[in-house]
């Protein structure tokens, strides 16, 4: 057995259990230990995507984050808490690698696109050989499941967390031709202000659970109330100019 | 037989054949006619990627691009010429629809994020049952080959194309966290100039053929020479302040 122990960050895609790679299954069946992060108390998105295709008997190496309520990241203590956290979470993969074990750590959509499993890269892709696999993105499975084109041609696309202060979300959805807001939560009234001011009111359409069998899809004006969970998204398509 | 024909747009991923998805593969085994755009004498990328997919016999249609050299699209004719072309595509693929057979159009990438099927969609969808399967784009393809974490938390990520005039490209490569310049061929040296200006060039990573076996990977910086294919990116990596 001259095998190479591998750290391999495995997009899952966004939610569909059949909108994972040939490649994503392959790494399923050969990593020794597949690992996944989640909010302590909760299961795994990324790990509930991957259940019917993980091998029996399989080890798995749970990540569970420090911190069970949406803290901003000014709060006092937040970085050196999740700093240490991901120090611990990558000592943990890096005991199976130097054992010889590969990790598949699984990410829901794509691995290096806004996903925690680049906290593990950044600490441990010098050190041991390792293989990213990309993944249909959360953002993509929304779009397809609405069915609506999302830009074209000279299109300039942004994504924007709703995170980022009113004039400023106001400011960057009016300059881009198509956009796509993140982490809605409890910045939907102040998504839906800036939306309107940009001129981007009309086109926005609010996706829940985008690719899963209880998705919400519906017209942002056409939503009533302030309510949205941390994982909705509101897309804005561009392609205007349509030959 | 009550099945009922349908549109199935299928993102076929960015090149290994691997980094399609277990729906993208159904879809290949369950339409009547699998559909694919290319230049006028030139292979279909897309059929390239699931060729080894493709089940014995199943029945082709071509669409063919009328033009052969990179017009810019205020040329004259150029607009009508096209629309021509994705009207009697559309009607094509209508014919095979009203015939019973379903039609997988099969595309790199993503369909619905600049993507050539979005113009058979927005001329069939409503007249149609369709589906859309989400791809790997890409983008995401390129940058997990290079192994770069691309966006993190609160980033501004933006695609930009590589056309628009150099004053914008670096105002708005200059705005964003994260970035990927797509359609580079003779826009190289603009680009440059651009991400110098916005202070970028050091962070950019020239990707050629991502996820290819003849992939070809570098610094902007260290890149000598001014060709690059139509198909080239660069990515400018974000995430700056990492915990």
């Amino acid at each position: 057995m001259s095998k190479i122990a591998k750290l391999i960050g495995v997009g899952v895609g966004p939610g569909d259990p059949e909108l994972i790679t040939l490649k994503a299954m392959r790494a399923l069946q050969e990593a020794e230990v597949i690992a996944h992060f989640a909010k302590a108390g909760n299961a795994s998105n990324a790990r509930a995507i991957v259940a019917s295709h993980l091998r029996p008997g399989v080890a798995e190496l749970e990540l569970r984050y420090p911190l069970t309520t949406e803290l901003p990241s000014t709060a006092p203590g937040y970085c050196s808490k999740m700093r240490e956290f991901y120090h611990a979470s990558a000592l943990a993969v890096a005991a199976h690698l130097d054992a010889g074990r590969s990790v598949a750590v699984i990410c829901e959509g794509d691995p290096l696109f806004y996903g925690s499993y680049m906290h593990l890269h950044v600490r441990l892709a010098e050190r041991y050989p390792t293989d990213v696999i990309a993944g249909v993105t959360g953002m993509s499975g929304c779009w397809s499941a609405v069915g609506t084109p999302m830009a074209q041609g000279n299109d300039v696309f942004t994504v924007l967390p709703a995170t980022l202060p009113e004039s400023e979300l106001e400011r960057r959805l009016a300059d881009a031709h198509s956009a796509v807001v993140m982490k809605l939560g409890r910045n939907l009234p102040k998504v839906r202000r800036a939306l309107d001011r940009a001129g981007r009111l009309e086109r926005a359409i609010y996706v829940e659970r985008g690719t899963m069998a209880n998705a919400v899809v519906m017209a942002l004006t056409a939503k009533a109330d302030e309510e949205a969970p941390y994982l909705a998204v509101v897309l804005v398509p561009g392609w205007e100019h349509r030959p």
